[in-house]
């Protein structure tokens, strides 16, 4: 499963904002209505995401140099800071007013990069969004540990936030997640993997921390109960939505086009919803070809091709965005109890934006 | 620093106790005034630990399989539970009542055996305990990500206990662990590296969660801060005093007489005090051996007999010796203010055990 390069983590996080916002170009609006954007919140929370960025660095220190070099390195690399932005904008939503959201979007960003750092060593990954990893810079063993120490440090920042409803809520995402992560480790290159397994991958290794990001700006608003869950419900939903949206992007001969490394879950054999369906309807002579190339990972020039062709010609790629679609609807539904306010706009032009990519 | 084999863990852990524990032998007392024994201890609290091994399976559960299997197989072969032991005895010691030191030691063994599957992955190693490493068995991609998961269910156990006081304690102590394992892996082949560096590596690695597992054992009782900060003192001298034996160890002739694997410290290039004070006092022909060993990891048949020899000639081992019974003997003065019961009884006899092993 080692390879050589590895695609920005999520094409959205990097992939520069060029819609109006506003609706005003031609193409279709997505399930939030709107034509979709990333600009709206990343404006809402600007000031915010400043404040954030400086705890980060602050708690990233330690005496031991390695650690700040380490972590900056990815913190850098590390692109929109797209789920601390969801904490941010969800305790906006609720408008909380107390500040404790700042802390707790970096307690967010600062699981995600120990994931990352731990993700690029799990993958033998030697880039990330264009950059050498950490892994590649500093060896697995320091990425190892300085994933350890960023985990630490997340708690650490919790418990001087002192909720323990905010320690529950993230402590069961991070169990989640290396759920998730063991999990896709074992469905890697086994095509014996059905769409059930899949989804729980996904929910688990991305979904659940989208969910623990938003569910956290109700907590620090002290809002009820079923508000709480309808924003971990979006989150979920968003996480799903964006994670299965990526997967897809990696089959797309228009991201291709536009010059986008694709291929790299084909290469390592990672078994996705696109690639599930396929093999799935596929004759048996194709099967043998999906052997070949996912399980034995004995693949050559004009394979990746031949997979998007195949799962072109079963529909898997169109039937995954429309999954993804529907996650999205139920992620805009999440939000329809909360006030027409510019954090519900700027969440659902997010939802939008996610979409959007695979038009 | 790739090694084939790994010494035990802790010798500690794994040597069967010999001694009565009731100083009857020809054997000079230890710090604590007693003929050392892990006895006590194991007796004092093998009820409890059984409760605590319990918890530990059952929480080690998750539906993708792999989880419990490569946590029971680390778990399995974790040795005797020093450090749950730590916490229970010290809940004896402040006579808690409430039962909460069972989840909390359950916790205290989740993050040591997500540091072990961590260090074995840093390490390459592919033993431990005479047993294949989890690394070994599954690779070192699932030992990464099970580490995560142990390690976060770590923190829903202290999260469903509810003190922030323990939270405060291991999340502390993670931080501290992670920052020191980084430390050490910069001091790795490098002779720059001093007696300090080298005590600020054993007390975050080593040191850190001793003086948690103790700690937590007050705070469960509701002791006063000072007892707590008593106990806090206790674990880490005791935790010091373990990490030099251990290193004074694999530099023994008593040891490899007894049938052991000595040696590993020196093969991977490792800095432990014998080795910092022997090249501190060494001459420049003796400094130009240990560069070639220690740094550019070139070994020949002999050179361990002989970095055992310059390690003697220079008192190297006896004045490590001696800094480990200083640590022992400050954790016995740290136990001062603590009624004479049976659990105070079998920490001291587990202190003088740890150095007995000394001569």
């Amino acid at each position: 499963m080692t390879k050589e390069t590895k695609r920005v983590h999520s094409a959205a996080e990097t992939q520069t904002s060029d819609a109006s916002g506003h609706g005003g170009d031609a193409r279709p609006s997505g399930p939030g209505g709107t034509a979709g954007s990333l600009e709206p919140l990343q404006s809402l929370v600007a000031e915010d995401l400043k404040r954030v960025n400086d705890i980060i660095v602050e708690k990233m220190h330690s005496p031991v140099a390695l650690i700040p070099q380490l972590a900056g390195h990815i913190v850098a690399a590390g692109g929109k800071r797209l789920r601390p932005m969801l904490t941010l904008a969800s305790a906006r939503l609720c408008e909380a007013g107390a500040g404790r959201e700042f802390a707790l979007a970096a307690c967010v960003e600062f699981i995600h990069t120990a994931t990352l750092l731990h993700d690029d060593v799990v993958d033998d990954s030697r880039l990330r969004r264009g950059l050498e990893t950490a892994n590649a810079v500093w060896g697995n063993k320091a990425s190892v540990l300085v994933g350890d120490f960023l985990f630490s440090r997340a708690f650490q920042l919790m418990v001087a936030d002192g909720s323990l409803v905010v320690l529950k809520v993230l402590s069961d995402a991070s169990a989640t997640i290396a759920e998730g992560e063991v999990h896709q480790l074992l469905t890697a290159n086994d095509l014996a993997t059905d769409e059930t397994a899949y989804l729980e991958v996904i929910e688990a290794k991305t979904a659940a921390l989208f969910a623990a990001a938003c569910e956290i700006g109700a907590v620090v608003a002290d809002r009820s109960e079923a508000e709480q869950a309808a924003l971990r419900r979006f989150g979920l939903n968003f996480g799903n939505a964006f994670q299965l949206v990526d997967d897809i992007l990696d089959y797309s001969a228009e991201q291709q086009a536009l010059g986008k490394t694709i291929g790299d879950d084909f290469r390592e054999g990672k078994i996705t919803l696109p690639l599930v369906l396929a093999y799935a309807r596929g004759s048996e002579e194709e099967r043998q070809f999906w052997r070949r190339c996912v399980e034995d990972l004995e693949q050559g020039d004009g394979d990746l091709k031949h997979a998007i062709a195949l799962m072109d010609r079963h529909g898997a790629l169109e039937e995954s965005k429309q999954r993804a679609r529907t996650y999205a609807t139920r992620a805009v539904e999440d939000l329809s109890g909360f006030p027409d306010n510019p954090a519900r706009h700027a969440l659902l032009q997010a939802i939008d934006f996610c979409v959007d990519r695979l038009y």
